[in-house]
């Protein structure tokens, strides 16, 4: 579903910026990638910063403008440093990943719009979208970087739809056999308070509720379990 | 409270990714960086990448080793790629963001280390974490760059700390107090591993990673440290 969901980047001027976002892009499972207008098309330098995603950069749709690149969208976001009091509705990137996801899961295609690298996006342009995204960035220092805004976008696309998937479905916890038997346990707890009180460790009561209240913690393997036993054993041997 | 969170990279090649990365730290607010042996110091290149985040490349502590870097930690957070099967407990960057502020808030120090640009952090680094964070990327392309993973991470931590502020005062979780230090973790583990070497118990390099991994998972509180402390100083007063 994840291919309804569009990334938009209008008029970049830093065709690397192109390839990193094509890159963060990816690794959250995005692949559907527009330019408007870019100041200069996809070169070397934008393929080197894709690194292994310059499929996604190779497949870009380049169009002349903003409305062609979110005309058969049903839900276009647009990215916005600052609020500009346009009244349109604001949402953060984790709200914006689960709307986005809705409409996509939906059959309905999705624009994620990302504006220039200096001067955002136009109120114009601004105008147009269903809500504005912001990130909720340092005020004192809230210049992220295109491809990172994309990076954090992308990821809360992702992990909205890994909410989805998870619905049912619970795991099956086939743990249960590597887990030792409540007697294997009772066996060690004993053997520990009997060893430590011969060596004047434990000399009250308070000592073994503490160690239980670990272990149980530890959630122990048996394996594990038997380490313990073995270092048990070991100290036994030398000085039980 | 942010200060208290610290991020570590190992081993840098390219000094634009730590530029890259105190960019991205800054926009979320974090300003604690920490280079643990960093293959070239801080140049012009990583100024560049910072932008106006070179204040943060500048106060960057450089250190020798993992250890230095995270010794004054209550929760070390180690990034992992690949799932190694080192059965510490993993965590995801939402997560991340909460257990970090959660202790950060309580006045701990918290470390979350990202490994080297090709080959990650070792297995004998990812051992001295309490928690390995895994980034949920697409499967087929998982291929973050450093700089986007301290971006998405260090977001996490600010809406976590935005969701905490937006609260009004809930329970101040103050756990993070009763933490052991990650240095007197490592004094437990020399002390244990020399005195059951001596014992005979300890014969290869296969017990200690495990009582790591155990000891992790119960993320010990400091009355527990000090009750198995205890009891090894017990048996080798008998028979160390």
């Amino acid at each position: 579903m994840l291919q309804n969901i569009r990334i938009v980047l209008i008029e970049t001027s830093h065709t690397g910026n192109i390839g990193s976002a094509a890159r963060a892009m990816k690794t959250m499972g995005l692949s559907s990638l527009y330019l408007v207008a870019p100041k200069v098309l996809p070169d070397e330098q934008a393929t080197a910063l894709a690194a292994g995603a310059d499929d996604i950069v190779q497949s870009a749709v380049v169009v002349d403008s903003f409305d062609q690149a979110v005309a058969d969208c049903s839900l276009v976001i647009g990215t916005s440093a600052r609020s500009r009091h346009l009244s349109i509705p604001s949402i953060e990137p984790r709200a914006c990943g689960g709307q986005a996801l809705q409409y996509a899961q939906a059959g309905a295609k999705v624009a994620i719009v990302f504006g220039r690298e200096r001067v955002g996006l136009t109120n114009e342009e601004l105008l147009k979208c269903g809500f504005h995204l912001s990130i909720p960035a340092n005020p004192d220092y809230a210049s992220l970087n295109l491809a990172m805004a994309v990076q954090l976008v992308s990821y809360e696309i992702r992990m909205a739809m890994l909410a989805f998937e998870q619905q049912p479905q619970t795991a099956l916890v086939a743990e249960a056999a590597e887990k030792p038997l409540q007697q294997e346990l009772e066996f060690f707890f004993n053997q520990t308070e009997q060893l430590y009180r011969r060596l004047d460790f434990i000399k009250n009561n308070g000592v073994m509720p503490k160690l239980r209240r670990l272990y149980a913690r530890a959630d122990l393997r048996k394996n594990e379990l038997n380490i313990l036993q073995g270092m048990l054993s070991a100290v036994k041997k030398k000085c039980g």
